[in-house]
């Protein structure tokens, strides 16, 4: 068996190749070609931890993967970082462990942006004056990074609750080139932004309906969980074109959650992001659409990812 | 993050010691004292594999633990074992991996050995003329083993379909002075045995209900998956005593689930074994009971014994 460190994987990691696997697995995913059994939580009361266990096949596959995820927001007082996860990958074919990928939770933080990539391919609107993004965390910053290789727009707005927060955001985009305008008023944002991408653990919505123009998609990363929630459900009821990871998850926890309860949208009303790729479903009919892409996070992203880093060992 | 090999977890092993780990397992398991999310499951063609994830945490523990176990039935081509599984355990107070077991399945083997032994503790008859074992496999070999802890008897009857298995079985048993009687004929073995289990894969009934005298006592260890089947659902339903090691498991995918389904028990004719080993229930309650312990394995008996070994490694 294989054991890697985060420094070993990152040195490894090639993102066209990962992105390359998502697309595929993602397009698996809804086409019925994954096995991917409900999510396990725990919550730990003495280190204000919770963790996740989230498992797939791609059917037909040599392997199969199984990723401990964890969040410990005490773990600073021990200089840890606070997802000690990790990812394991097995034979499919004897069941042998064959690598064990001890990446703090950086390969899901790089699904996740990769994947925001893959919407932005085919959602974005074809006129994008300036980008919007809600949140100054480490995912905010990866999904700014990977919408660079589609969007060729370098005006970005950023919204964040601390002005320390934002300033340290902005400066390494600054140095990049980017004109970056931070802010903490996020109707500010909404009126400057045709794409825009939120990527915070907010249970409040950030963005009302009437704020956003004809011609502007936005990408919900950060609703995982129930009660989590970004967008007001007028907003999600009012979009042309509604996409999701999984329909199923987004729709129970993700941010779809609230105006699917409200019975404001109807499972037929969401396509999946991989029918969307495939070219089964659409994921803009026209410029002027309101679309938005739900990203809860599903386990064949962790499958995928991790065989792109054990590809590139062999 | 240790990382322990079969033979390393063989040498430290102390089945005292993990003994005592399950029987706290068990019973904070049946007060509510332990997280122990859904079961995940996987079915590969290719390999003729299957493969669960069973995780769990005692409340208020240091760790918690993950246990990745597969059946691969084509591996001997390969000279592996069947199982390749592994188990791992995490910090509960910053969620970092802290040790790696890869014991292909016999901790999880050596667990369901021990919980029988637990069993017999409390449930056994007070005469036990002869032991009756129905299965050839790992698993007849080590509850056998392990009830030499309780009983006396060391007159056993096996039941198996070949000749060349039960040969195979009894050979180190009678190596070490046990008067052992080999039968294809499982009506036999019930007419001389007072103890019984069985330890086998079977999906339709090897005992039936007249064949059992009173003051028989029976563990069923092979059903752990719907449509598994040992005993007939009548015998289950005549039984003075029904005790599960997880009473919801037990009547949904264990020994117990023909019966459950029949309408012939409920959920309040079955005693949870943590709560039978705390005192609060009842095992045996007449020297002449009929009496039936389901085990279909859970995740705390795979935390507590992988907790067993990390303990004596420190």
């Amino acid at each position: 068996m294989k054991v890697l460190g985060k420094p070993e994987i990152m040195a490894l990691f090639r993102p066209e190749h990962a992105l390359q696997l998502l697309r595929e697995g993602l397009i698996a995913y809804s086409a019925g070609q994954v096995q991917q059994p409900p999510v396990q939580h725990f919550g730990f009361q003495q280190g204000q931890g919770d963790c996740c266990i989230k498992s797939g096949y791609l059917i037909g596959d040599d392997q199969f993967a199984v990723k401990v995820s964890s969040g410990f927001y005490g773990n600073a007082q021990y200089g840890l970082a606070s997802n000690q996860g990790l990812i394991m990958l097995f034979s499919a074919v004897t069941g042998a462990p064959q690598a064990l990928l001890l990446d703090e939770g950086w390969l899901t933080g790089l699904r996740t942006a990769l994947t925001g990539r893959l919407v932005a391919e085919v959602m974005a609107p074809p006129r994008v004056a300036a980008i919007g993004i809600l949140g100054t965390g480490m995912q905010a910053s990866l999904q700014l990074e990977q919408l660079a290789s589609v969007l060729p727009c370098r005006t970005v707005w950023v919204w964040g609750q601390s002005q320390q927060a934002l300033q340290r955001f902005i400066q390494p985009f600054v140095a990049r080139g980017y004109d970056m305008r931070p802010t903490q008023d996020a109707r500010e944002l909404a009126s400057h932004c045709q794409y825009i991408v939120s990527c915070t653990p907010s249970s409040s919505p950030l963005l009302q309906a009437d704020w956003i123009a004809p011609g502007t998609h936005i990408t919900a990363v950060g609703a995982d969980a129930e009660g989590k929630q970004e967008l007001d459900a007028s907003l999600v009821a009012a979009a042309d074109v509604l996409v999701a990871d999984s329909v199923v998850q987004c729709t129970a926890f993700g941010e779809l959650q609230h105006a699917f309860a409200a019975g404001a949208i109807g499972l037929q009303d969401v396509h999946e992001l991989g029918a969307v790729l495939d070219g089964r479903q659409c994921g803009r009919r026209a410029a002027d659409d309101i679309t938005i892409a739900d990203l809860s996070g599903i386990a064949i992203q962790d499958v995928q990812i991790a065989k792109s880093v054990l590809q590139l060992l062999d």
